[in-house]
Formats: structure tokens, sequence, C-alpha cells
């Protein structure tokens, strides 16, 4: 289960305080994702030295290798990953309905073709309660019908729709592993988390909301709001502007992977031959392991040799860049100064025209 | 310049103290390559944290990215790598020598083309010097003709005379860098330390050795034995119990780079099915980062997700490895029990036969 409370407010943007089984979640907070249960490159020591809060860790991947049972019998993921913080698994439904060509879609569910050795599975609502309960996170997700961004308002009803009925499914079946479970000696606390669906269509939305809250009565006051696979520096401004208190995104990550670090004036291809000797921190501004250490020179000639560590720094900067960003606007947010703050930080990010 | 001072003996088996100007290494040592001014994956803090005293740099390799003069004018290799313990540079003559096709050698040196652009370059026992001062390392090895390891008599012979006719030129030049930078603001203390020659025949070697005295009046006495490019664990000891110091391989980090982890008990394939799972450490008897936080489990999944994590993980623990049992050699010398510990760790690490 979780608590959630509010502990302040600044027009629309919102500082609160999760508290999860594995220990509190301030927000507005970035969640680095870890998809195979690592997040690329990054040892869960080194994610925690970025201030990170919880990580999310993907129910289809984690199912696939090393499954479920392995991850269950090793004491759950905290334990699989020495992560010893929140986590939140997603259900896996963004996965297979992406996974285009190797899946079929049906009222039960989505048979799906495993990228790794071709073999067809099928993830239900029921399914996916049952791998993220061996998996043991925090949070699971409900098992929703995804459809594209820009979907048509007949597709994004279907799904709307469909995400509803399927999450009335994944409470029944959630409801009956946590009471199996708790006939035993332990009682474990993982709740599930709604998905609204809908697509861009506003009226979609709001039957989704509404069809949401009926499903949930329980919700505590302030339910937190979470935008999955957001976002951008920019966007995590943007998002907290508008109420949202938890996001993840691999953009950190990968960007970092291809030597794209974010810096408060925009960002900047760390292979750039203006850094070439260059003694200057990477961020000035910026406390994490990359900037208080290397040389921007160093950094550069890292990626030039296409060493490893290159990719591991910039992705730990770019993390931690994401978590101090949600850290400010807290800050801003309690101190009632977050609008200033963010238009001028927004302003400073884009002078470049980057 | 350097100090070098024996701490105890036991038969040929050494124990010392070698003091360079960025600090004391204890020997017996084992020694991380870092080709790149890096060593694979891992920053200064990492390295630091296995026990290394001292890191090697490639001469070649820094010569041809990003050049000597941008690390010379970064501050030098400690500065751009960020590393403050010791360090010691190759002469480049081993990678040139080993460039098949690649070279052409003649008493003046060797000509070469550049692996990286293909640009043709020449290394001479001065140039050599030039670029070892500029990267500014504590020690510079002399720039050497080296033969293959079983080169015959003939073509050893060669190798070691144009050696011992180097190290005069070497020496030469290195005189008059450090002339020319004692008329400056700053002393480096930088110092030259030759290579024995003579592949596997004794008389050329003790030829090498009896030349290369001849040159270096005023070597300390107890000079340090490096013995280049060893080894694996069991080249370790055998070494030492022959008076060997100070020892350096790559592979530490290639193996652990492929998934494969040294153990008391002979070595693993970390992508083994028998890690599946298992809530282990890899070496219940090691003390790095590795074997006291990861079990091997989520191990052997880094590695069949081809997470980067893994190579660093594994690397790491190899390293700590062998520094380790450096560590445990020069206690072991200096208890008097180096004879009896060093035959039974043998025997239990081929036990297995591996």
């Amino acid at each position: 289960m979780f608590q959630f409370r509010l502990d302040a407010t600044q027009g629309a943007a919102r500082a609160g305080t999760l508290t999860l089984p594995h220990g509190p979640v301030k927000t507005p907070a970035f969640m680095p994702v870890g998809t195979h249960g690592v997040v690329r490159g990054l040892g869960a020591q080194d994610v925690s030295r970025t201030g990170a809060q919880i990580i999310l860790g993907n129910t289809y991947h984690l199912h696939l290798r090393p499954g479920e049972d392995v991850i269950r019998d090793m004491g759950g993921l905290n334990r699989f990953t020495t992560w010893s913080r929140p986590m939140l698994t997603d259900s896996g439904g963004f996965q297979v309905f992406s996974l285009e060509g190797l899946r079929r879609v049906g009222e039960d569910g989505v048979e799906f073709q495993s990228h790794v050795d071709g073999t067809y599975r099928t993830l239900t609502p029921e399914r996916a309660m049952e791998i993220q309960w061996a998996l043991g996170a925090d949070v699971a997700m409900a098992f929703d019908h995804v459809v594209p961004g820009q979907a048509p308002h007949e597709l994004a009803r279907e799904g709307m729709e469909r995400t509803l009925r399927w999450l009335d499914r994944c409470k029944g079946r959630h409801g009956e592993l946590a009471d199996a479970q708790s006939g035993g000696r332990t009682v474990r606390r993982q709740t599930i988390w709604p998905i609204i669906q809908g697509g861009t269509h506003d009226d979609l939305r709001r039957q989704s909301l509404e069809g949401t809250l009926e499903r949930e009565p329980a919700l505590p006051p302030g339910t937190p709001r979470y935008l999955m696979g957001v976002g951008f520096p920019a966007d995590l401004l943007e998002g907290i502007a508008r109420g949202i208190d938890l996001f993840d995104c691999v953009a950190a990550t990968r960007n970092g992977r291809h030597g794209t670090a974010w810096l408060p004036t925009g960002r900047i291809n760390v292979r750039g031959a203006a850094l070439k000797g260059s003694t200057e921190p990477l961020d000035a501004e910026c406390d994490c392991e990359t900037c208080t250490t290397y040389p921007r020179g160093y950094l550069r000639h890292l990626f030039v040799v296409e060493d490893m560590l290159g990719l591991r720094l910039i992705s730990l900067h770019n993390i931690r860049f994401l978590v101090r960003l949600g850290e400010q606007a807290r800050a801003h947010i309690l101190a009632g100064t977050f609008d200033g703050w963010s238009r001028e930080w927004l302003r400073r990010h884009y002078a470049r025209g980057t």
C-alpha cells in the first residue's frame, strides 16, 4: 500500500511525499528506468548516489530474462538488484503493444512473440499481475491497452474502454494474490496503480478518469499522478507546472550513451571538438560524480577511444540532472517561487535554440 | 626519481617499498593497465577502491589520441585521468613492434602506420622520451627493440644490442629534457627505467643486464624488477617466487569483459547456467565491491542481457583479485611464510584442472 501527502501547492504544481513499503519518495521526482533490473551500465549504489528515490523495472523484459520465478526465489527485485529503496514495475503493456507484427490483441489479452527466443507467449491482466507480484516491487501498474499517442478517437476509445475492463480483472487477480499471501507467513504490501487512457482526446481521458475513480474507492486524497515515459528536462518542468508528481524516461541514459549531456544552458555533444583539452567540468552547477571529478577533455577522450566509462559517466550526469531538477522544483514549490523560477529555467535552457 | 627499499626477503621473493613522486608502492604489486589513460570501463576512483597503487598508461595509444600535447597542456596524465597516485608509461615499443605490416624498423627507430588514421609516424628513442616527458608519468620506460618471446638467438641478440644502444639515446634525451625543465619554474622528477632484452636466451639476458648496469651507475641498491605484461594469478606467484616486484597485464580486464572471473579455486564463466538464481557472492573470500554487493544470479543476468555493468563489475573483481594476491604475497614474505602459502594457493587454484 502507499500513502501520499501533499506538502505544498503553487497553482497546479504540487510538492508531496509518497510513502511506499521501501521508503518515501519526495515529489515531484524523476524515476530512472531499470529496464532489465539495471539502469543501463549503473549499479544500485551508483543510482543511489544520483539521489534517485525510486527505480522503474520493466515487467516484459524481466519476465523474459531471467524470469519472474528466478527473481522471486532470489527474494524479489530489491534483493536481486541490491536496490534498497522503492521500486515500481510497469505492466508490460507498453512493450507488448510496441512489438509491431509480433502481437495479436484480443479481449482476453495480448499474444506476442518474445524478441529474445521467438517463443509465443500471452500477457493478460491476470498474468501481468502474477508476474509483478512475483517481482515484488512496491508499485505494480495495471495492464492497459496502449494506443499510439496520436490515435484517432475510435481507436483511443476502444483502448480506453478495454483498459477499464482490464482494470477490474487486474484488481480481482491482485486481490486474490494478496489474500493468498496474507494466509502465509509474509504479508507483502504491493499496490496497483491504474492507468488513464484516451490518447490526446479530452473527453476520453475524462471518461477514463471517472471510470477509474469508480473502481478505486480507497484512493488516498491527493492521489499521486505519474506521467509515464516522460521525459526531457523541459518536459519535467512543463509536467510539474500541470500537477504531475512522478516521471520516468529512458532519455537520460539513452542520450548519455550517445554522448549527449544535458546542461542548464541546453545540451552538448561530448564528442565535440570544443571539449578537446578542456579542464572545465561538464556542468559547473552540477554536484554529480562526473561533474565534480572529471575534466571535459577527459570525458571527450573517453568517447573518442570508445571506452564504456564515458557512457556511464554521462548517463550518471543526465540522471542526476533530472533528479536535481525535481529537487529544485520541489524546493521552489515549497517556497512559492516555482512559476518564476521555471520560466527563467526554460528561457535559459532554450536560449541556444536547442 | 625514485627510491626502493627492501623490507624483507624470503628466498628469492622480496617485499619492498618503491617511492615515486606521487607516492609509495608496496611490492610485490600488480599494476592495472590504463591503455588510453583509462582502465577499461573504470574511473580513477573505481581503480583506487581496488587498492591498486600505480597504473600503467600506453604511450603509443596516448600519442595517437588525444596526443601528448593535449595531456601536457591539461596538466599531465594524473590531472587528465584524475588518478592521484603513481603512474608509469611504457615506451610504445611493444605496440609499434606488434603492428605487423604497419612498421619498418631501422637503427634510428621505427616507422609505423597509425591504426587510427593511417598516417605514417616515426618513433625513435628520443621521440619516445619526449612523448613520455609530456605525458608526465612518474616512471618512463626506455624505448626498446622488442622481439617475439620465442625469437631465435640471432634475432634476440640483434634486439638486445639495439636496445642497449637505444638506452644511451634515451638517457641522453631524457637528461636534456630534465635540464631544460630545471631552468624553468617546475622541476619534474620523472625517471626512466631500462628494459632487459634477450628473449629466452640466458646468455643474452645476462649481457643485456650487464650492459644496462654499466649505463646506470646511479641505480639504487635492490633495484626494483618489473616483469612487463605478466600476468595471470599463478604467473604472479611464480614471478614473485623468483624475485619480481612489479607486474602489469590486461588479462584482468580483458577476462572481465568476457565474463571470466578469477576465484581462489580457479576461474568461472559468469554466464554459466549454474549461476542462475544464485544468491551467493561471486567470491566469498573477496572484499571487492562486486563480491560484497551483488549476488551471482544478478551478475549472470547482466551478461545475459548484455549490460555493460557486468563487464565493469567482473573487471573490478579481477583487478582486486590480483592486487590482493600481491598484498597477500607481501604479508607472507614479511611473515616468512611465503613458500608454503604460495604452494598451497597454487594447488587449490589448479585443483579443478583449469
